[in-house]
C-alpha cells in the first residue's frame, strides 16, 4: 500500500482539510493517507480547540486513515523543530509523500533549503530588533532571492530542512492555498473555506451561524458541548499567574525556551501591581521586538507545565508513534508497517508510560482538561485508539 | 510603659477578643496590649477570613495598642513552633506578661512544661495509629497526670516550653476560655461570643444575621465588601490540582512537612480519574490517622506556595517584627522598643525585602488575593502600617 503523509493541526477540522486530504490523494495517487497531528496543544503554544480524540474522530470520518500524534515535545516548537518532528514520523511509518499547502506551491522547497545558510552564518542575526525567524528570512532572501514570509512556506521549508537532516526518502508536493491566508481574521458568508484561525475567532465571539458553511456539521456539534477550550485565557491566565508569583527566579530560568533572563521579565510583570488583568495584556506586556507572539506563549506554556531544558532534551531523545485512530485501511497499513519500523508504537498508555516517555503529553492532557470548559474524558491512562469503521458513520449520522 | 502581650489570629476579630483585650488589661495591669497576629494565612494553613490590614484595622479600634505580623514561618506551623515564634517576637518586644484563655486556667503551664517529657522519650512514640500530638500527650499524661487535649490549653502548654528554651523573663497568665469552646460549631441567638470557627462557619453559609450578636459591625461591613476569603477552597483546589499535576516527584518532596512519602499519596490522588472534586474530598481521601487535618492542610499549603525544606529552615533563623499598625500609644512603646529590641523592626516593604527576608509573606500575600473574591489592595510593597487614632475612630463611626 502507498500511503500518503500530512503535517495537520485540525485546530478546529473544517472544509479546508477535506480538500487538503482529497488533493493529496489525487496528486500522490496514494491509498492511504496518514495524518501526524498536534495533540492537546499546538504549535502556537495554545490549547486546542477539540482534545486529541474529538480531532482524531473528525479526521477519520472525513477521509484520513491513520491518526498519530506528534507529541507535544515536537509540537509545541519553533517551525523547524515541529517540522523535523513531524517529517521522523512519517518517514518511520515508511510514508513516501508529504503533501502540504503553501502560499507559493510552484517554489521547490528542497532545492531552496539546499542553498539555505547555515543557522550561524551571516551578519543579519546581529539586528537585535527582530526575531530569530526574521533574521534567517533575511539571510536566506539576499542568498537565494526567495522571501520566505508565509506561514505555510516556512513549513515547507522544515519539511524540506528535515528531509536533507534526517536523510528521509519522503517526496514534497506543495499545493496552492486557496481561498483563505493562514492570518486572515475573517471570511464572508459565501465562502466555503476559511482559514482555521478565522473559525476560532468566530467561535471565540460565538458566530456558530457563520462557522455552518466552512465546517463539517459535526464541528458545531462538538462547540455546543462545552468541552472545548474556546475561552481557555480565562483559566489560564490565572494559573500562569499562581505559577509565576512562587517559584522561585531560579526555576523559571530552567524552564525550557527561558532565554536572556525572560524570566526576571515575567515574574515582575506577573507580581506588579495592578498588574495585567488578563492573559492578552500580560503577554503584551512582556512581549519584545525579539520574540514572535507565538514563541512567548510556547515558553508561557512550558513554564505552566513546568517542563524543564534537561527533560525536554531527554524527551526529543525519545520520539515514539502514538496511535490515536484509524480506518480499517490504516489498520492494514499499521499491520505492515510494525514489521519495519525503528520507532517504538504505542497504542495504550498505562501508569508507567505516564511517568515515563509520555509523561510530557500526559501532563499536557491534564492541563487541557483544566483550561476546559468541560474537562470531558480523560487523555491517555487506559485510552483506545479509535477504531473508525463506515458502519460507526453510519450510527453517527 | 508597661505591656501585655497577646497571641492572636483574630479570624476574624469578634466579641470574644474584646473581652480578651480587656481581661489582659485588668489581669496584668499594663498601660498597652501588643498583639502578636499571624499574617494572610492562619495557623491551621487556611487563608485568613480578612486581610492582615482589615484585621488589624478592627484590633487598633478594639483596644489594641500595637500589632505585629507574626511571620508565616512561624504561624502555618503546629502549635509548639507557633507559640514559640510569638513567644520570640513578645520577648524581643521587652514585653512582661502574656495573657491567654484556657480550657483548664488554675493549671500552671510553666510548672507542667518544667516536668515534659522530652521529645524523643517514651514508648507512646511507638504508636502507628495515632498523630504526633496525641503520642505527645499521652506521654504526657502517664508522667504528670494532666490530660493535654484541649487546644488553648496545648497553646498555653506551647508559651510555656518557649519562655523556658528561649529563657524569657515573660509571666503567663490564664484566664478560664468562657461561652464558647474552640470547636464549638454553633451557637445560639442570645449569646454575645462565639468561637471563631463558629463565625466562620455561619458566614461560610451566608447566616450574616446571626453573626451580628458576637462580632463587631465592621466585620459585618467587610464580608459585605467581597475583599475576604470565606469561599477560599474553590480557588484554592483547582491550584493545588494544576501543582500536583505539573510538579516533579522529586520537586514535591522537597516540600516543607512532605513526609514519609506523603508526596506519592497527593500526587495520585489528584491524577487519579475521575478525581476529586473539591479541596475537602481531596483532603478526605489522602489523610491518615497519622496527620491531623491541620497537618495535612498546612503541607498543602507549603505545597501550593511551592516553599522548599530549606527555604524554611533559612527563613525561620531570620525572624523580624513586622509593624502592621498601631494607636498613638502603641508607636509611643514602640519608639523606646526601637532602643533595645535584638530583632529588626520593619514598617515598610521595598521589592528588595519582598525578594530577600519577607519573600514568604509577601507569596502568602499574593496568593492570599488570588483565593480572595476580590483581590483588594496589594499587601506589601509600599504599604505604611496603620497609624489608628480616636479622631480615625470617630470618622470610622
Amino acid at each position: 500500500m502507498k500511503a500518503v503523509g500530512l503535517v495537520t493541526e485540525y485546530n478546529p477540522f473544517h472544509n479546508g482539510h477535506i480538500y487538503h486530504i482529497q488533493q493529496a490523494k489525487a496528486v500522490t495517487g496514494a491509498d492511504v493517507v496518514i495524518a501526524v497531528m498536534s495533540g492537546n496543544f499546538v504549535q502556537r503554544g495554545e490549547p486546542a480547540l477539540f482534545d486529541k480524540w474529538t480531532r482524531t474522530q473528525a479526521a477519520l470520518a472525513n477521509g484520513v486513515d491513520l491518526v498519530i500524534e506528534l507529541p507535544t515535545f515536537y509540537a509545541v516548537q519553533p517551525s523547524h523543530l515541529f517540522a523535523e518532528g513531524a517529517i521522523k514520523l512519517l518517514t518511520a511509518l515508511g510514508v513516501e509523500d508529504v503533501v502540504f499547502g503553501s502560499e507559493h506551491a510552484t517554489v521547490d522547497f528542497l532545492n531552496l533549503a539546499k542553498q539555505a545558510p547555515s543557522v550561524q552564518g551571516g551578519k543579519a542575526f546581529q539586528e537585535k530588533n527582530q526575531t530569530f525567524a526574521q533574521a534567517y528570512a533575511t539571510q536566506l532572501e539576499s542568498e537565494t532571492g526567495f522571501k520566505l514570509e508565509d506561514p505555510n512556506d516556512i513549513l515547507a521549508f522544515g519539511y524540506a530542512k528535515a528531509i536533507l537532516n534526517l536523510n528521509s526518502p519522503i517526496k514534497l508536493h506543495a499545493i496552492q492555498r486557496v481561498a483563505a491566508g493562514y492570518h486572515d481574521q475573517s471570511f464572508t458568508d459565501d465562502q466555503t473555506i476559511a482559514s482555521a484561525s478565522s473559525i476560532r475567532l468566530a467561535l471565540h465571539k460565538g458566530k456558530l451561524e457563520k462557522v455552518k458553511g466552512v465546517v463539517p456539521n459535526q464541528t458545531l456539534v462538538d462547540i455546543s458541548s462545552a468541552n472545548h477550550t474556546v475561552d481557555f485565557e480565562s483559566q489560564f491566565w490565572p494559573l500562569l499567574k499562581y505559577r509565576l508569583m512562587t517559584d522561585t527566579i531560579g526555576q523559571l530560568g530552567q524552564v525550557y525556551q527561558m532565554a536572556e533572563g525572560l524570566e526576571h521579565r515575567l515574574a515582575a510583570v506577573a507580581l506588579g501591581e495592578p498588574g495585567p488583568q488578563s492573559y492578552q495584556s500580560f503577554i503584551k506586556a512582556v512581549k519584545s521586538k525579539r520574540y514572535t507572539f507565538a514563541r512567548i506563549q510556547r515558553t508561557l506554556l512550558y513554564t505552566l507545565l513546568n517542563v524543564k531544558v534537561d527533560q525536554m532534551q531527554a524527551a526529543m531523545q525519545d520520539p515514539y508513534l502514538r496511535i490515536l485512530g484509524f480506518t480499517d485501511k490504516g489498520q492494514a497499513y499499521l499491520n505492515g508497517a510494525k514489521k519495519t519500523t525503528t520507532l517504538p508504537l504505542i497504542s495504550k498508555v498505562d501508569q508507567h508510560l505516564a511517568k515515563a516517555n509520555l509523561r510530557l503529553d500526559f501532563k499536557a492532557g491534564k492541563l487541557w482538561q483544566l483550561l476546559a470548559r468541560e474537562p470531558g474524558q480523560q487523555q491517555d491512562i487506559a485510552r483506545q485508539p479509535i477504531h473508525f469503521t463506515q458502519a460507526h458513520t453510519k450510527e453517527d449520522k
